[in-house]
């Protein structure tokens, strides 16, 4: 996969796509990514990128013409259309739905923004996709187009490498994770629940299973809405719901 | 504010955390903060930071030591208790509301596993918080810590420095935000709405905030739901609703 993120930051992005995973997944050829500073792009004597809002009202407005020019140069060195992604908090709200939508293209393109608006013909025109990381709001779309680019690179061929298992993933189930233990069996007098260390695999499936549901239903009772239950864990259910009213 | 966080990919956070408003944020003595290699607290003699799960299973469990000891070590140069947040796939959801919540704090601490599971005694005698930054699965917390700092730091009295002007964000109205136009009021063809140039101040307000509930009501029906419509609003609602039918 070819990335290519447009930012007036470009410094922000190596600590974090050269570390650990990311690091690994290029090495291996996974993926490869580029920065490109959009001032470089601007056709006005100072470079400027951004001006005030028609209409009034405080705050600046990106301008169009550097962020057209800079992806109409990078769309030159390649045959097919790369998904134009927009990260603001205006957007569809990001999902690993969505990552796994988004792994299967061959080029992305990131717009980031930094504190300021988009002129609407940008996203209009130019963007295929409006990318939102949640209901917060952050300094720039930097941080946002990282956190989309580590979702998807894992879930490419090869993308966690192979020192990584594959693990049951919160969300990748529909449910949340059930809790872990690691050694040591007693921490500051804190045990490791009997169960766990008995041996006996049957009853270990049977207590995650419910501790997952158990998660859920305390945590993210929304999730259990799209969930089919089982028959067992219908009775899981009604038992964690006796349990927690006891508490 | 001081924040210390705990990761094993310390050099994850400098490009971030040292650029644009993150910086100058420091250098005005807004925020400072500290990476902790939570490795260097393990007590054993291989600097093991995570073991098999009990119960068997794929994957590695962070093992409760290293983190605990790395925790009390921070919090013996502070007084007061400072808020151990965990970033995790199964933790609350991150929301404005919770970074506004955060900015009151002095100190706090942020515990960022990767790509493995926390012991669970982590969970029930560590921490205060539990943050996820959304349903999707990433390598680990670092990003997710990066967010929230984000977030969080530009509420601070003073941490937006004075070059940018407080703006109506996306969230903080309770609706998406109307928008934006600036120079040229042509490029390629499209044009500026007339109104923005129309110099008529009331006639201006009134499209943003009509637009403004449009894009709402088209993209994020749900945040209509907890939001409270004026009489004129509610008469633009079915305004709007007529219009997009007849598209």
């Amino acid at each position: 996969m070819k990335i290519d993120i447009l930012t007036l930051f470009p410094n922000m992005f190596d600590g974090v796509l050269q570390s650990s995973i990311l690091k690994k997944a290029q090495e291996n050829h996974v993926f490869s990514y580029q920065t490109h500073d959009f001032r470089t792009y601007a056709d006005n004597k100072h470079n400027k990128v951004d001006d005030y809002p028609y209409g009034g009202g405080a705050g600046m407005v990106l301008m169009p013409q550097p962020i057209f020019a800079a992806v109409a140069s990078i769309q030159q060195s390649t045959e097919k259309s790369p998904r134009v992604i927009l990260m603001c908090p205006q957007g569809e709200r990001f999902t690993q739905k969505k990552a796994e939508e988004l792994a299967e293209e061959e080029h992305i393109i990131f717009i980031c923004g930094h504190y300021e608006g988009y002129d609407e013909r940008i996203r209009e025109h130019l963007v295929t996709d409006e990318i939102s990381i949640g209901d917060f709001v952050l300094t720039g779309g930097e941080l946002g187009a990282m956190v989309v680019i580590d979702s998807v690179v894992r879930l490419l061929p090869e993308g966690l490498g192979n020192e990584i298992s594959a693990k049951e993933d919160s969300f990748s189930t529909g449910l949340l994770e059930h809790p872990h233990y690691t050694r040591p069996a007693e921490f500051k007098g804190y045990e490791v629940p009997e169960v766990l260390r008995s041996g006996h695999h049957g009853k270990i499936e049977e207590w995650r299973k419910k501790e997952s549901l158990r998660r859920t239903f305390l945590r993210r009772p929304d999730l259990l809405e799209s969930y089919v239950l089982s028959k067992e864990e219908r009775a899981w259910l009604e038992e964690i719901k006796q349990e927690e009213k006891n508490q």
